[in-house]
């Protein structure tokens, strides 16, 4: 939930004011996202989102993000296209934030992921990776193999608390991670956050991608397997192959894998479970109790973590033997 | 900041199967209202506020405030208009709370009232007060002085935290409210929380009323007290004698008020702030710190009591002495 600054009307219908977008007719705060507030803004033209960005996003990314977001939409990819102001600019300020309008996405996030969603994803993720090919700017992943072993220490043996071992096991898991993560496989820009309440649906198919601000530059399998961890296993922590399956025939479908990364899958999906095991730990290790931000369980990570480490191919997230060989 | 309930696509797809409202496009969180979960319902044939109602809320209530909305808006208040099922049924279940639709009303809250908008909500309470007349139904208002003893001894001597006295001065100002609160005045619906961010206005004009969860049956010029209240001090404290005036004029200008009205305005007044003062007092001593709710200073309406507890006539709140006397 997320509205940590509140604007008044004369500031808004002011800054609307550089914008075509006829009147100001309302705006109501959304309870969504984390990082930054975010507001359903109605004018005489349409609907649309308005952000703020608070202080967890670093304005010299910024560039990147609103960039990206244009980027894909001219490319055909549906995400929220930033509006431009009548001097052509994306990036405002408003109530001492930078601020930014946003095109409406019609659409809901699905709570239940169902196979045909899985599939729908993984055909969309390829999609973005093929039109951001050629985005100019680039942003290195702050939250990549490099970044793992300072969020861990920084949880140190408090880790325990959360489950007896969990210290050390964190520990062997860095050094595998370390000492066996993939180079030279295929790279591009990733969203890596594509969970499932940042992909919406309307009429079962998929109509957009949403919140790009995790979005950088990284290995492309990599957001595959982020997004393997996050919709392909059941509440029971069983890994659903079926999903998995459907996924990544539905990326392939777009964009060919090539050997190197299906042999490295279960590597980055071991990387995926760990780095937001490390980033929920974190956050539940750090956040007062009854604080305002919904801690989200990092055990939930943690099988996922010890479900890939079991994992010997890319078979064994659904991929089919005729063509992992072909 | 309030969704306290996440609602599934498919739940509510299901939900409004049972309105005529066509096919579900979007729908996201509201953070605003603190008793329910509010929710920003777009679908094919337009915008709407979809309530559900979490336990602060009576059940036995909502059938009041959803006739009450219906009756007004059947009278021509501009407010959220409370949509009939197919059925004819205006209250479902979703997502095991009772959970109504609203039209969708533009406009925008005020974050700094002006003399012409304290004008423009005298005139509308006063049109809502007759507007209602005739509405059948009743409830009590549950914090009215009544309350007040109850509320005060469940805060006690650790009133004292916020302040040194302050218990006393309450036990104080209640035996003289008790002891002088007004009988045999004009009484009727009453919106009981019509603060600004319960006012909508557009292009200057006040475009509706909402948030009816405090509605009751009370003394008609007890909401006129809390409106003087909410509206009419300045950020440092201070009466603005020119908005009360505007005020006082916006209501008479649409119903007048009775000479024992106008003698009662400075105890009613007292009375208002005495309310909030005991609630905001209440939820500051027991809300924990770092809560999901955010908390509002009780010294605010204490400041508040001690200018109205100071006051000799309605003079002293703008009402001119002419029309005093007439």
């Amino acid at each position: 939930m997320a509205v940590y600054t509140d604007v008044s009307e004369t500031d808004l219908a002011r800054f609307l004011a550089d914008y075509d977008v006829g009147m100001l007719l309302s705006y109501k705060g959304i309870a969504e996202g984390v990082e930054n507030s975010n507001f359903l803004v109605r004018t005489e033209t349409g609907s649309f989102i308005l952000t703020l960005y608070e202080k967890r996003v670093d304005r010299d990314d910024l560039p990147f993000f609103i960039g990206l977001m244009e980027h894909l939409a001219s490319r055909g990819l549906s995400c929220p296209l930033p509006v431009a102001r009548t001097d052509g600019e994306r990036l405002g300020e408003l109530a001492g934030r930078p601020a930014a309008v946003f095109t409406f996405l019609e659409g809901m996030w699905t709570r239940r992921p169902a196979v045909a969603h899985c599939r729908a994803v993984g055909a969309a993720m390829a999609g973005m990776h093929a039109a951001a090919a050629d985005f100019p700017l680039r942003r290195p992943n702050a939250l990549s193999v490099g970044a793992w072993r300072p969020l861990a220490e920084a949880c140190g043996e408090s880790a325990d608390r959360v489950e007896p071992g969990l210290a050390a096991e964190i520990a062997g898991e860095l050094a595998a991670l370390e000492a066996n993560w993939p180079e030279d496989l295929p790279g591009g820009v990733i969203h890596a956050d594509l969970f499932p309440d940042n992909v919406f649906f309307l009429g079962g198919e998929l109509s957009g991608l949403i919140d790009f601000y995790f979005a950088c530059n990284d290995i492309l399998a990599y957001d595959l397997a982020i997004a393997l961890c996050a919709w392909c296993f059941e509440a029971d922590g069983a890994f659903n192959i079926t999903k998995g399956r459907a996924m990544i025939e539905g990326y392939r479908s777009v964009r060919p894998l090539t050997p190197g990364e299906i042999a490295a899958l279960p590597m980055l999906a071991r990387g995926a479970a760990m780095r937001f095991l490390l980033t929920r730990l974190y956050d539940w290790l750090n956040t007062p109790e009854g604080s305002f931000v919904t801690k989200k369980d990092p055990k939930e990570y943690l099988k996922k973590l010890r479900f890939h480490r079991g994992v010997t191919s890319a078979a064994d997230y659904g991929l089919s033997a005729e063509t992992e060989t072909a």
